[in-house]
């Protein structure tokens, strides 16, 4: 039994080569990321601008509010007295790039971008704005999922660009402050050089702003290590409506004096004010990263895994993915790049599972330890080991690849949700089964293809649903029976990409009639006149 | 050298003995913790009832707020009519036990306690203190260490302790609900039955509630390697002075659907309505635990091998514990059951370090290679390591039995204060020098001995201040002194022990006006009757 296990561990750290290619970066104006982002609302990638519709003419119901003020060239004077030329969009084609998502699913019709250079500038520009009633999309690097960060419709666009200073590091307690424009990537790469990483990872990293981030309390790769934002967040600096600035960018892991007012600005979109700096500890960058990629039969397995993985491998673990047959067959059939699956045969179920700690041996250890007890228990039927950082970056190449694939078989329905982990996949196999019973799924049928992927240790499923073609026969077979499904299994209706204009009408699947009600008096506590990101977030009714 | 790092490092196996015994604890009418609270602002212990101030008396600058009416014989029939005969207490000796704090140090004057036993009994119990203007004090396990617990005139109590029940677990994900009545040490208990651990611990947590732990936002010991409850908590249900129930005992890793209300509960101090129900991620429990006592000459070198530990310990760090040469003779001088220090001579710096992990061998060799490094760069003096659980207990117990022993000193001064970790023993240094330069430090002196330790790994300072006794002109030596230090320091002036009616005076040594001014619109927007917890947290003015 002995001998045989040795050789099947062998065979695992031999049969690797896995030569998976980088997946392909959209060309942006600003550096986009080196993974693409792990799970997007869009059908399609890379379209001329142009042709996107406005979001207004996409859904008719939303109407501009009135109480807004139009912009005049008064206000432009006035911004022209705090800003520098530079630091004001008004070209045309200029805009463009401000008023439509990196999906180039929302466009709006903004005809002024704003980008300070202070917080004071941000301070001026808000008060102003809020005593003239002209409404704002505070924006990021526009890598946003559901349309929270471009107008809808004439909005001025604050953007956080121009305010990318890291204002310290504290090298004992690992507390790193800095403006809340500074790119994800550019924070990890700095900490990196000092030993540090940045307690989040994410597709969009090399474009997404850190306030961005905190301002949708972005999940992603690193949360079942490091935890969320709420936890890792020390301090913010925010800018309120009414031009107020609130200090307090704390380095101290431990403040109990008063209500913690941050966690407020944290995922709250933009809508109460803007961030303008953050304070986050930075864990210790792990010296020795393993990634194993395995293939089972049965999401039991993937579970009984995962439960393993939480005793044996426990403080190394640091990503627990997984995805189906229908993923990986679209990642074979249509990814570009190519990702070379390095297991022999077809599998219902993949799963990643990464470590990372401080010594070598000792993760290896607990690896094979780990690998070879499922195998002797038969848990998993194949796997491979990455032997170097190639490999390990080619392993995460099939998972991060997935959702580009997806965008590939067609008009792709995409939700982001969460529930308890058990009945993690059940709404993969109740999804597909509805459209079965509803005589939609198949071969020339109006849809192609169910497929479930993401964050297993965190309960959090990438749903994407391949149809023919968007229309409203379509999404009428979808929703509302995904949220209704979710809301019947204590799920939340966006897990980690945020509420936005496309999920803020669904949010009482997930909260009930006195938190949406709660929310909406602090909403009109901070901002009475509802300037900050309107249309979004909170439901129109 | 290997020889000598050799035989030195078995003779840090072997010297240990140490023979510590537990440290008392209080007779009380409840369960007492098996370990004392780590840091008390109490100058003495056990005092009987009857000798204890009220608070009224003690600081005759609080007023009671005339806009709430008293208490008459029609509330007691409405409360009759909605609990249980045993779930009103209005005895006067049973009383007593309710109005006075733990550390006997507050006395309130109510008259009346209530125990309610469901979530809408809270309910009710609100709705009709809001309708008539009877103000409320939430309290839980009575372990607070600034008054926060126990009412400052008549306020009514609502008492937690009938709401004890576990109502789920998770054994997938770890998440654990329950009632906030819960006594932390049971919840701990069984979920240890379950292979899962609390992620937090302290000193009370035999008769700490949780929900007391969350509207305090308990730090403790475990804070270093699992966060803050912001982190870990999952939901809560809580209920608004209007008797509004907001359910939200989600028991997701993500949910990214509005305004994450939970976190202004947590370190609310009950201000702004009561916790109810509590859901939180429990981690897995290690499978091993080691515990070395190192002695050290100066603070950098605690710095300098808190840092290493960052780095070689890393992932299996647990706790990162130190005291000062003044406390180990505090404790050697007067710990009643004695604590026995197993280095061979006194050190001016005592460190703890605790590493948690899933295997023994390797958290072995981690920690022997950690220590021998320390060693070689003669960063560390002497050591001593546990070889058993008893003998980790007894390690603990030097550490456990400092607040105990202060309290032995005479009058003692304690403030909980946080800082960045280069500056957290200045502290004691600069308090030390600014009473030597009033000339009132040494013996026949006001004051006899200023003592520092704390959780390095939080840059949590418990600093004490010994006098003869307690004089306005002591106070006057200390304070501001020590509050405009620590706020020239950037620190927390509480770190984890909250605001209270000790603290809240001084909130704007640590929270700027505009902080202070948006937190006061918090409380009147939740609580315009402001019939929660009153006379605390907030500053008067």
């Amino acid at each position: 039994m002995a001998t045989r296990l040795q050789s099947s561990l062998r065979l695992i750290a031999r049969q690797t080569g896995a030569t998976l290619a980088r997946t392909p970066v959209r060309n942006r104006p600003v550096a986009w990321a080196t993974r693409v982002a792990f799970s997007t609302n869009a059908p399609h990638f890379a379209e001329p601008h142009g042709n996107v519709a406005f979001t207004a003419e996409k859904y008719p119901h939303m109407k501009r509010n009135n109480d807004f003020k139009k912009l005049s060239e008064e206000d432009v004077t006035y911004f022209k007295s705090i800003l520098a030329p530079s630091s004001i969009t008004q070209d045309s084609e200029d805009l463009e790039t401000f008023n439509i998502d990196w999906l180039n699913k929302y466009r709006g019709q903004s005809k002024l971008v704003l980008k300070p250079s202070s917080t004071e500038q941000v301070s001026k520009i808000l008060k102003y704005c809020n005593d003239h009633k002209l409404a704002v999309v505070p924006q990021g690097g526009n890598t946003g999922l559901v349309g929270g960060g471009v107008p809808v419709f004439d909005e001025i666009i604050v953007s956080m660009s121009n305010m990318n200073t890291i204002r310290s590091f504290d090298n004992v307690s690992g507390a790193l402050v800095c403006d809340a424009g500074c790119i994800l990537e550019v924070l990890d790469k700095y900490l990196e050089e000092r030993g540090y990483l940045m307690p989040l990872d994410l597709g969009a990293k090399g474009s997404c702003h850190i306030g961005g981030n905190v301002s949708t309390n972005a999940g992603g790769l690193r949360l079942l290590r490091y935890g969320s934002l709420h936890g890792t967040v020390l301090g913010l600096e925010a800018v309120l409506p009414d031009g107020t600035i609130l200090e307090n960018l704390s380095t101290l892991r431990k403040d109990n004096t008063g209500y913690d007012l941050k966690h407020l600005f944290i995922g709250a979109e933009g809508t109460l004010g803007m961030v303008t700096g953050v304070s986050i500890l930075a864990p210790k960058r792990s010296k020795a990263i393993n990634v194993a990629l395995l293939g089972m039969d049965t999401f039991d397995q993937v579970q009984a895994a995962f439960k393993r993985s939480k005793d044996e491998l426990s403080e190394i673990l640091s990503a627990f993915e997984f995805w189906d047959k229908a993923a990986i067959k679209l990642v074979k059939e249509h990814l570009v790049a190519g990702a070379n699956d390095p297991l022999e045969s077809l599998h219902n179920f993949y799963v990643l599972v990464e470590t990372s700690g401080s010594n070598k041996d000792h993760d290896d250890e607990k690896l094979n330890a780990y690998l070879e007890s499922l195998m002797v228990d038969e848990v998993v039927q194949d796997g491979v080991v990455a032997q170097d950082t190639t490999q390990i970056h080619n392993l995460w190449a099939i998972r991060e690849g997935i959702p580009e694939a997806c965008s590939k078989a067609g008009a792709v329905y995409k939700y982001d949700i969460s529930m308890p982990v058990p009945v993690l996949y059940q709404a993969v196999e109740d999804m597909r089964a509805h459209l079965v019973q509803s005589d939609a799924y198949g071969d020339d049928k109006l849809f192609t293809s169910v497929i479930g992927y993401g964050h297993v240790g965190d309960g959090n499923l990438h749903l994407n649903v391949a149809a023919e073609k968007f229309t409203a026969k379509a999404t009428g077979l979808i929703e509302p029976f995904i949220f209704e499904w979710t809301a019947g299994h204590s799920g939340s209706i966006s897990a980690e990409h945020g509420l936005g204009v496309s999920k803020n009408n669904f949010l009482h699947y997930s909260k009930s009639a006195s938190m949406i009600e709660l929310m909406k008096r602090f909403k009109n506590m901070l901002d009475p006149n509802g300037i900050m990101n309107p249309y979004k977030y909170l439901p129109d009714k």
